[in-house]
């Protein structure tokens, strides 16, 4: 059994909640309303928009040195829905590992819709959570995580494919909000 | 029926042509040998190497005026597997329209691999050809293709995007480099 903390109540964070009680993990839902209480999980979910990422790595930085941190946000302009606003060469996970470098960092859950999380199967397959990081045993924990929820994990690579995950991520929101794909649907992924 | 001309008589190729033929449309397909012979098909396919692409170009260019051009590069590093040769904020795609500002470019099945084209599905799926780019009539005409050889396709939006499928399809690669994924899956799309 893992101890997971999740920061955020959203779509997201509920469903990534319902994925580790289904396997049998401890977890801290934290909201807006719960600033003075400390993260206890090893495995700290930052399931916040992308906006709100900085003011809670400025509350909780201390809060999660030593811990794996994983990093769920799609950073898109939301006004035109045309660009990511992070660096063209970098990514948000990038950006949350440099400013927590005592935390190993994970990318992992954007680029499945919280419908398909919470669902467990996209279409007639089940739901792949695709991990990057750069710390193998880190991957591992949440890859079992997810496992445990009934979900497959896979493993995409160094943090580096966090900049590939969040294209993907992106494409997916655009092809939702264009109507191409519905909220339950998106990229599956065939082993 | 459609006049199309694939340069590249490489798997993608070849599984290109075949959708083509399936679907009752004219295929001239050139390779190495056939330098030349004239380009006669209203969409031409560049079904070569991304490091083919700028010969192709300077040798037909002339020729793809007028024309719609598909680009289904995908531009890694291949010796490193680990980035893209094209500039982080651009796409091969991108590269390629400014190089034939004459033709209609477009980006597609290069988040496809050829085993997914050839058999039509991947997995349970049938298999999504994904399209950007800038011409609205352009994109219809290749997916008319697409969905009368057996598949789907996707308006993905403007040429634009080609740099995020470009992301899909370098991440795609590495999965099934890294044995993640098989040759023969991969991403589906569930609409």
């Amino acid at each position: 059994m893992t101890n997971l903390s999740i920061l955020g109540t959203g779509n997201m964070g509920q469903a990534i909640a319902a994925v580790a009680a289904k396997g049998g993990h401890s977890v801290q839902q934290l909201g807006e309303n719960d600033l003075d209480t400390a993260v206890r999980g090893d495995v700290v979910v930052l399931a916040v928009p992308y906006p709100a990422v900085s003011a809670v790595v400025a509350l909780r930085g201390d809060q999660l040195a030593g811990k794996i941190v994983v990093d769920i946000t799609n950073p898109l302009n939301f006004e035109t829905f045309d660009s990511l606003v992070v660096p063209a060469d970098s990514s948000a996970a990038a950006e949350i590992a440099a400013a927590l470098p005592q935390s190993r960092v994970l990318k992992a859950f954007n680029t499945t819709f919280a419908g398909t999380l919470a669902a467990g199967t996209v279409g007639p397959l089940t739901t792949t959570v695709l991990i990057a990081g750069d710390d193998s045993d880190a991957k591992s924990v949440l890859a079992g995580i997810v496992t445990s929820g009934g979900l497959n994990a896979i493993d995409a690579g160094a943090l580096k494919r966090a900049r590939e995950l969040e294209a993907l991520g992106f494409l997916q929101l655009t092809l939702a909000a264009n109507e191409k794909v519905s909220w339950t649907g998106g990229f599956g992924v065939i082993a």
